[in-house]
């Protein structure tokens, strides 16, 4: 530990020593020192704060001789207090502050994982150990727009698996979803503030709108998505839509929509920010390209990442401008520092440009076709007509609906259930029969009929 | 490269293999697909789109017959065009985006690099790789707050080295300032809307208030600092200050302003927002203790970062929230993605608790206290009583203002001059004598030297 925290007063009438001995005091009284923990050597010490040997060696040996600290021979001097760490001024604080214990999980289906059996983690590995090697790359800052060579991999990329139409210099890279909504939101200063979503909303993005003290706008919805007749009334300039994966029931918006999705912004002037979670990851439905590719790049902002496709521990989204935000944004570039671990990013960038992220796509198709069947086979083998089933294909889940008359459960309750039983599910709001969700990605295919005969045994509903 | 961009309508009149060639044909006219580019083999692309391997064939005799692509016997398809990638119509926006050519540079003194002669790269690279051996770690998400393992580390290497009084649950970890300010100032959402600065200002935070529509108010300063009265009338409730290193003078905020000010926010309710950007890096002056600490905890959002003290292109900073405001962010915490890399994150925690860093702060201080000490004398030898020098000691560089009289030059046009000798330095603003700032953290001290001959060289003052 480096004794900066010491704050000696070279004026004072109170000797230096003293003045030592009472901070080196107070931080075991307060915690900051724990028994066991080691003195600096008195050389070190007087070295540190610009002291002689002897000041420092006075306020060892009053700690000493108050039981404060002992002095073992030719190790040194250690705190003998046993006060724990944090001080006593902050239990209250913590005191509500512990989070809940949390029941063993045999098995999760939540969305927060993936099947980490299913990672090209060798050559990931490999990547970033190549990057690490190159000093010139670690010793400098990051280019606040991205790395231009992961901008370049990416631009022909999203081309390929999305249809995205984009330069590498409309690429804005950053550490995900949020720090890229950040500063989109900025250029959007003095535009119109509202911004339009689909109803039941998408919190992670509305709360950095509403943190932009942009006004959130839940529109009501047809069979197809947002409703243009209420986005028409409403008058936002700006609609957030995930075309790939509608947030409640996980299906796509329909070609027809998105054309007249982009024709509004045509007429309008106005701007769709399209979140494509995900986007990439189709083995079911036919995959309909992007709708800024359609749009031929004009009046969409278009978000992509790869938590799932990669690993989610990775932090690495893109944005793509349309001109005319791109407008916006080149004079701010430099103003905004890269999010995003520059290793990582140059890493991704070999990943892409050797070809490993499509193989590995093509690969994590046809496991979570797999996977999706043998789940859906599961559950209804298990359940039968007691239950509905909805894929949410990108968001790697399905959306279970339980029919039971009489004995209804809440969401909140069937997954409380399940929880007691080792089973990890998520309830999800709705209106009517109550719905749980089924993450797939991060439950091993040997686990899936164990698991859910568990979840039988656990809801018992017939 | 994926397919997926191609949009075959199934119920339209036109045929299928019509449909795949018209999209192949303008992908190659548009320049995404180019020259020696090998299209997937015919079973392949049949499997993907879902089409019979007729179907493929007859589009590809198609591009074959007209010159687009040319079959290789027992190696598949090739493009022949020779457009350049990018779009026609991309280029008249990326023409005028270009950035300039940058001369070739012999000596760097700017501030954003660091000399990699003086990195921990192999102790680095190591906890790098343990960290990427954790399969559960790399495969699922982070923590929203930053890991625990890693705030835990920092609440003891906070205290330790900079007095900051900080319970690991206080303290939000992001990839940088700007993203830890973005959540702050969203907590701050129903507060005062004005946040006070130094004159002149600090550009990469102002941006981040601008963009949340906060008023940024820059208040005069005397030689300590921010004028008490100028505060006290502006009315604000919020104080961005960097004690440490104030911006244009690099000189730091003595005790008593700093009590004044830790006053000021006990007798208003307000929140001084602590930028302690380096505030370890002393190796000149006595270290001063952080005000986070000074005050207890209260009224301070600590602000603390790492890319000088381990490599810049890490992004991990932290955050260390006061009672009042840890309340509002509780709640909310769950809503923001942690931006900051998790395998970088588990690396630092252990470079922390294992006295890594603090070793490495050690041998920095003693480094850039000798770099420093050239570089004075060095341009002292060479220039005399024509430049006066202030040393930035965290910021790790030096001012220097020229007094010439009859031929004075901007500091612009000295930094102009001083380039095209091959020696990069940095224009500050400032009325009166002109000034440059020389950063010595990216140079080689056996630079130093030669590289102060060519300033001198190019300046020709005498």
């Amino acid at each position: 530990m480096t004794y900066d925290y010491i704050l000696l007063d070279f004026k004072s009438h109170i000797p230096l020593y003293q003045q030592l001995y009472l901070a080196v005091k107070s931080a075991i009284e307060e915690g900051h020192l724990a028994k066991g923990d080691k003195l600096p050597s008195i050389r070190k010490l007087s070295n540190d704060l610009n002291l002689s040997c002897t000041t420092v060696e006075a306020a060892y040996q009053q700690l000493c001789v108050e039981g404060y600290v002992a002095a073992r021979p030719q190790r040194g001097y250690f705190v003998l207090a046993a006060l724990k760490s944090g001080s006593e001024r902050q239990k209250p604080l913590l005191a509500g502050l512990k989070s809940a214990a949390i029941a063993p999980i045999r098995y999760n289906f939540g969305s927060d994982c993936v099947d980490s059996e299913n990672i090209d983690i060798k050559i990931w590995r490999r990547h970033i150990r190549d990057v690490l090697n190159r000093q010139d790359v670690i010793a400098s800052y990051g280019t606040p727009q991205g790395e231009p060579e992961l901008r370049e991999a990416l631009a022909a990329y999203s081309y390929g698996v999305r249809g995205v139409v984009a330069a590498p210099e409309q690429i804005v890279v950053g550490a995900g979803t949020q720090p890229l909504l950040s500063i989109l939101c900025g250029l959007l200063n003095g535009m119109d503030q509202r911004v339009a979503l689909e109803e039941p909303g998408f919190l992670q993005a509305e709360q950095i709108f509403s943190d932009y003290k942009m006004e959130v706008l839940r529109l009501p919805v047809d069979e197809n998505g947002i409703q243009m007749d209420a986005l028409r009334a409403s008058g936002a300039k700006l609609v957030f839509v995930s075309p790939s994966n509608r947030v409640q029931t996980g299906a796509s918006i329909p070609m027809s929509r998105r054309f007249e999705l982009l024709e509004w912004a045509r007429e309008t002037g106005g701007i769709l920010i399209e979140d494509d979670y995900n986007g990439e990851l189709r083995y079911n439905a036919r995959p309909i390209p992007a709708m800024q590719g359609m749009g031929r790049g004009e009046n969409v902002v278009y978000l992509g990442s790869f938590s799932k496709l990669l690993l989610p521990s990775v932090r690495i989204g893109y944005m793509v401008l349309p001109p005319v935000l791109l407008e916006r944004y080149r004079p701010r570039a430099r103003r905004y520092n890269q999010t995003a671990s520059k290793v990582e990013q140059l890493a991704l960038s070999r990943y892409v440009t050797e070809g490993q992220l499509e193989r590995h796509l093509r690969r994590l198709r046809k496991l979570y076709d797999a996977k999706s069947t043998a789940l859906t086979e599961a559950l209804k083998a298990a359940f039968g007509g007691t239950v509905s089933l909805t894929l949410q294909e990108t968001l790697l889940s399905l959306i279970l609906t339980v029919h039971t008359k009489g004995t209804e459960k809440t969401s909140a309750e069937l997954c409380a259930l399940a929880a007691q039983n080792g089973v990890r599910i998520m309830p999800t709001e709705s209106t009517g029969a109550p719905k749980v969700m089924l993450g797939f990605a991060g439950i091993p295919p040997e686990d899936i009929e164990p698991a859910v005969h568990c979840l039988k045994d656990a809801w018992q509903l017939v």
